[in-house]
This record gives C-alpha cells, sequence and structure tokens, in this order.
C-alpha cells in the first residue's frame, strides 16, 4: 500500500475487538461505542480507543532498546529490563484524549480536515512505569537555564504519511516532563498487563493532563532540546486557530500559533443515544474532564437545550497517588417526570451537558464559535435530541 | 454608622485617588479608570483597584505581630522584622483580580447581589515578601497525610458587615501554599514600597492565579487546618452555581458547591471606550489574563460582533523569576480601514475580545449562559459598541 510515495504496510497489524467503530482503517483509527465506554471507570484495554498514525510496529521486548540524548550529561541506552529495575515502578489512573475527539460534530457544523470521531475517542487506563523524570535525572538532563526547555519523543512507527515516512514524533515542555506532579512515565503496563502493540508495546510516553499526540506509543528515543519537535505532527498539526485561518492563508499562522499541550474542560452524554425514543424514568450517563490535572467541579444537565440547569451526580473522583486530577468522572442524571409531557403523546427534548473545572472554566456553547481548520479541541455542549413518550401510550400498546 | 447591629467606624480610612469610580463607599471598593489601567505594565499603587470588606485597621509596623498555628509543630509569633529578616525576600509581578470583575454587565442581564464593578477591579503590582511556604515550614507545618488541607487566614479589618462584625477571613489548599512553584507569598512591599494601609500595611497574602478574596490583607493569623476556612467569605460567598440557584433555594446549594481558587481565562477592551465616535485609523487597547499560572496563548479580536475574528498583538510577557504565568498581559489591535464604511457617514460596529490559554480554555460567548446569584466570574466575551465616522465626513468640518 502506497501513501504519497511512502511504501506502508498493513499486513502485520494486530487483532482487534469487532465491535469498534473504525474511523479510519490504515492507519488504524476506531473507538469504543459510547455506550460501553461509559460502563465502568477504567476502560478495558481492547475498549480502550485506538488513534495510531502508521502501520503498528511489531517489536521484541528482548532486543529493544530506549536512547535517551541531547542535553545530557550522561546519554543513555536502556533494555526494557533496565527499565523496570533501575527505576521505582510507579502505578497512576490516567484518561488519555485525542485532541480530535468529537471532530465530527465540528465537521457537521463545516467541514474540517482530519480522521472523524465522535464522542469516544478518550479512555481510561491504569498505567504502570517508570517516571520520565527519574529516567531524565538519570542521564543528567540539564536544567532549564543550561537552555534545557523540551522533552522531544519519537516513535518506532515509521511510515506515517503526512511526514514523509518518518516515525511519530511529538514533544512536551521539560516543565511538565520535570514536575513533581507532571506524573509523566514510561509505561510499561496497561491495566495489570504489558501494553499491547496497539497501545504501544513494549514502552510508551503516558502524558496525563495533555492532549494524547504527546503520549508517544513505540518510544524510540527522548532527546532534550532546546527546541519544540520538529515533527509534522507538533508544528504542522494539532494547533487550534480562529476562523479567519484557511488552507490559503495557514502557512503564516502555523508558527505564530502554539502547539496544543494541556486539554480543556470538556463533557459528553453517551447514554442516551440520539434520537432514542424512551419512557420515563430514563438516566443520562457520560463523562467529563479537564486538562492539567484540574478537577471537574460539576457538570450541569439541561432537558430544554441550555436555559435552565440542574447538577448531575459525579460517581466518585480518582486521585490515587497522584496531586492531580488525570482521570475523567462519569456522571448520571436521572429524570422522572416531566411537566412538559403531560397531556402529550410524546415530548421531543434536547438534553445538553457541559461541565466545569476548578479554576470556573467551562464549555463553549455553540461549535461555530470555536470552529477550526484542523477540527481540534471541539469542546462545545454536547447535546443529544431525544423523544419521550407518555407512560399512557406505553400502556395503550 | 452602624451595619446589621455591628458599630463600624469609617472615621479613619486613607485618602484616595479622586479619580477612582467609587462602587461603594463603606467599605471602600474602587476602580480605577479602564483607559488609565492599561497605560502601563505594571499598575501605579494610587490606581490599583481598591477591595475592602470593612474599615481600614490602622496598624503599626511596630507592635505588629503574625499568629502562625493550627497543625503546626512549632507555633510561630512573628514581628515584621522576624519576617523581612528570618526568611528570604522575594518578588514577583502578579495580576490580582476580584472574582466580582465585570459584575455589572452580569447584572445588566439580570440582576445579582454584590457590589457593583466595571472591567478595571484587577490590577498589576511587583509583590515583595517572602514565601508562605518557608514560613509553614519554619512552623513544621504537618504533611497532606496528617491532615494538614488548608492554610487559612484571618485579616485584622474586624466590622466586616456580612459576618457580624469578624475580621475578614479566606483559605487556600495547602497544595497551593506549599508549591514551589506557587508563589504565595507575604508580602509587605508593593512596587518596591511597604505596603499602603488600603493594599494591607504591613503584611498581607498574595496568591498568584486564584481569586483576590484568598489574597488576606492586614494578615493576623494563619492557621493551618483539615477545614477551609469557616468565614462567611469561605463558606457563604464566593461561589459559582447555575442558573437555576435563587435566593429561595440556595441554602442548599452552599455546601455541595466548591469555594472558588484558581480564575479562569479573561480580558476586556479598555479603549475605546463604549459608545465612542472615532475616526480610522483606531487601536483597540486591553487587557487579558488567566489563573493557575496558566499563558494567555492568544488574543482574538472581532469587528462584527463575534462572526471573524483576527489575533491581537500582545505586548510582551512577564514570567520574572516564576515558572508560572501571574501576570496579565495588555494587547493592542490597530484598524486602518474598515469596508463597510465605504460611501457611508458612519458605521456602527461591535468589537469583541476573548482570549485563550495555554490549557485551550476560552471565554463563554454570552453572559446569560454563566449568569449566577452572586454576579461571581464573568468571563464572558468583552463587547464594545462604537460609531466610526468616514474621514470624508471629518474633512467637510
Amino acid at each position: 500500500m502506497q501513501h504519497n510515495n511512502i511504501n506502508v504496510s498493513y499486513e502485520n497489524e494486530p487483532s482487534r475487538d469487532p465491535d469498534f467503530t473504525v474511523n479510519y482503517k490504515a492507519p488504524f483509527n476506531a473507538e469504543p461505542r459510547q455506550d460501553v465506554l461509559v460502563q465502568q471507570f477504567i476502560t478495558p484495554t481492547e475498549k480502550f480507543y485506538v488513534r495510531n498514525h502508521a502501520p503498528v510496529p511489531d517489536i521484541k521486548g528482548e532486543s529493544y532498546a530506549l536512547k535517551v540524548d541531547g542535553l545530557v550529561g550522561n546519554p543513555l541506552i536502556l533494555s526494557l529490563n533496565d527499565i523496570k529495575n533501575k527505576f521505582e515502578k510507579v502505578t497512576i489512573n490516567a484518561s488519555i484524549q485525542c485532541a480530535g475527539n468529537r471532530r465530527t460534530m465540528m465537521s457537521e457544523y463545516k467541514k474540517v480536515k482530519g480522521v472523524g470521531w465522535g464522542i469516544a475517542s478518550l479512555s481510561t487506563a491504569s498505567w504502570s512505569g517508570c517516571r520520565l523524570r527519574d529516567v531524565l535525572e538519570y542521564a543528567k538532563a540539564f536544567t532549564k537555564n543550561e537552555g534545557a526547555l523540551h522533552a522531544v519523543f519519537w516513535g518506532l512507527d515509521f511510515g506515517c504519511p503526512e511526514d514523509n515516512g518518518k516515525p511519530y514524533g511529538s514533544s512536551i515542555t521539560m516543565e511538565k516532563a520535570m514536575d513533581l506532579d507532571g506524573d509523566v512515565l514510561l509505561a510499561y503496563d496497561m491495566n495489570g498487563e504489558p501494553l499491547t502493540r496497539d497501545h504501544g508495546y513494549p514502552l510508551r510516553v503516558v502524558a496525563p493532563g495533555i492532549i494524547g499526540a504527546r503520549s508517544v506509543k513505540w518510544l524510540d528515543k527522548v532527546t532534550v532540546s532546546s527546541q519544540e519537535s520538529e515533527s509534522f505532527f507538533q508544528r504542522r498539526d494539532y494547533k487550534i486557530f480562529h476562523n479567519g485561518v484557511n488552507w490559503d492563508n495557514v502557512e503564516k499562522y502555523w508558527d505564530k500559533t502554539p502547539s496544543l499541550q494541556e486539554l480543556s474542560i470538556q463533557s459528553a452524554i453517551c447514554i442516551p443515544a440520539p434520537n432514542s425514543t424512551l419512557y420515563l424514568p430514563f438516566t443520562i450517563t457520560g463523562y467529563a474532564t479537564s486538562g492539567g490535572g484540574r478537577k471537574v467541579e460539576r457538570v450541569d444537565i439541561s432537558l430544554d437545550g441550555g436555559e435552565t440547569w440542574d447538577y448531575a451526580e459525579l460517581m466518585g473522583e480518582d486521585k490515587g497517588v497522584c496531586n492531580k486530577y488525570w482521570s475523567w468522572v462519569l456522571f448520571k442524571y436521572t429524570i422522572t417526570k416531566l411537566p412538559q409531557l403531560q397531556n402529550k403523546d410524546h415530548q421531543k427534548i434536547r438534553l445538553v451537558c457541559r461541565a466545569w473545572d476548578s479554576a470556573s472554566n467551562t464549555q463553549p456553547k455553540d461549535v461555530k464559535d470555536i470552529w477550526n481548520l484542523r477540527g481540534v479541541m471541539n469542546n462545545s455542549w454536547h447535546f443529544v435530541d431525544i423523544t419521550v413518550l407518555n407512560q399512557s401510550v406505553k400502556n395503550k400498546l
């Protein structure tokens, strides 16, 4: 198979859950069913959304080696056993969310470029590995004053069509990488088992609180640098523009628009599905999440398209060993009566959710106002139109 | 003068800038002129907005003592000289913003309770003092696991009418207080001079990145506690609700709604003033700020009420000695032509600004959607309606 003159083979892909919604076949991009997603706090590994940029490499753990170089006093080549044995094993629960989550809804308002995603390109896992910080300290990484500003990652997934066959690459700030409370892991386990091939076996970055694009899988190398990654995916993608930027003028905006890092406040209703027909009582179930370790303080539910609101019930919170909130919260809201339904056979209503985080940030109302060329960071109010039938209609059937 | 049976005297208030817009006389609440506010990055002390909750105490530095108690191994009583001599002197630039900034605009949509504020209840100063963290370490503050979760502050400004004559009180989390990058100061200098009486002489808290209400002035005591402050101003004020909460049902919402801490993304146009009549070219000037040390990444300007946008120019940034962005940014945007103006005497336009921070958070469009009973955290898009005259009209005059 050939993309942009790059020879790329998808003949050795892993097997996947047949229940996935496949948004793009090669590279493989798929999300779980939205009702399945919110059945549990920790997403089962086989249900965890997959966002690949190239064929999945087939790496043998025994011969794997991680390189650490750049602005360090002690460049490293570490085997998988080195990583497991030399550094403390840390386990955190963290959600990972693609910057393109809910892109399809943005594209419905006005066409954007990128893989279409519904509302399920995020999932939550228990990740175990060593701290990136510990590895960088072992490598004697330079300080900020010595010019060390970015931790640059390269994967082993050669053949990214957008980047002339190079592997996927990305970077985070050294401030995040070295933050005692930043919890950036080089993870080798997911939900208590070694990473699967689709999720980066044998080693991946887990950078919680920031867009999934920075959590590089099949990690080949960490380079400490004064500059952010030169990868296409750092410099020419995953940026949010205002609506005056289009494919004719984008060149003058790439460099002056920062790369996305921290996620914004987000929520979505996963149950009921759009266009459902329901009887009372029924329960709305969904997720909410924020970036930077900020806590989701509340989720508001509206039954009238956003005119009036009530608090949803948040189903537990998970802080675990971390000082920050890296995991989503699931929420529910049960509707037992609907005044508008009296003396009617049915009532069409628009359910809306919006979340607020510990910095009083909330979601924008209209996708129109945050529309952008690449369709990233769609965190507009999420709505679901449904029809509620009067119980008397049910009784007559 | 008597408030709620509390004897409160406002006979010994300091003198103030006659140019202030006084929003409430006693206690004194005033903001600078919005055009004056954005003339400089550091606000001159006499122009810095004042938000008092009681008469200004008249404290002698020589006899002042700070108490530190609660969950500490080594309770302290420190003189002002102790504070200046025992602990490292640190200087940071930081904006302080009242949670009620832009309340008047919210009240214009639907009445809220609280002192009316325009767009200038925030200002920026250079603050010097010691780190709260250093004092708490000296006091051998307990750890989180030992139950130390909040740093509770009490002022010496007895006579708060809302709180039965008690002094003003508030608290922040120990996580913020002890954060190496949190930069919470016990400040004794403002813009290189000892604090003025209105700004908390001889010692105040400066808790950057969070609402001004937590930066307690005339600091009497710091208590390390497992509970947040029991002050009215922590438990029954400075909270944001959804629009279904009113004065009849608020009692059931106070306890389950968290106290405001980190500020959200905010911006406003300070020049031109609303209803100005202008000729081309002219320049829009304003400020943008975010909470939690997040960077203001960009400010968008619209000349058509929010349909299309362009980037404003950000005038420098200030990170100083801190790893976080505690200060506002000032922005400008010059309009040299206006296609709609051709063949017309004048054109009425709506200027709009909105900012984005490093977590891709942006301001909500409509004040309606974030309206709340106490009128806090109004960070909706800021707009200014103006009339632009055609130059040919000018030439005819």
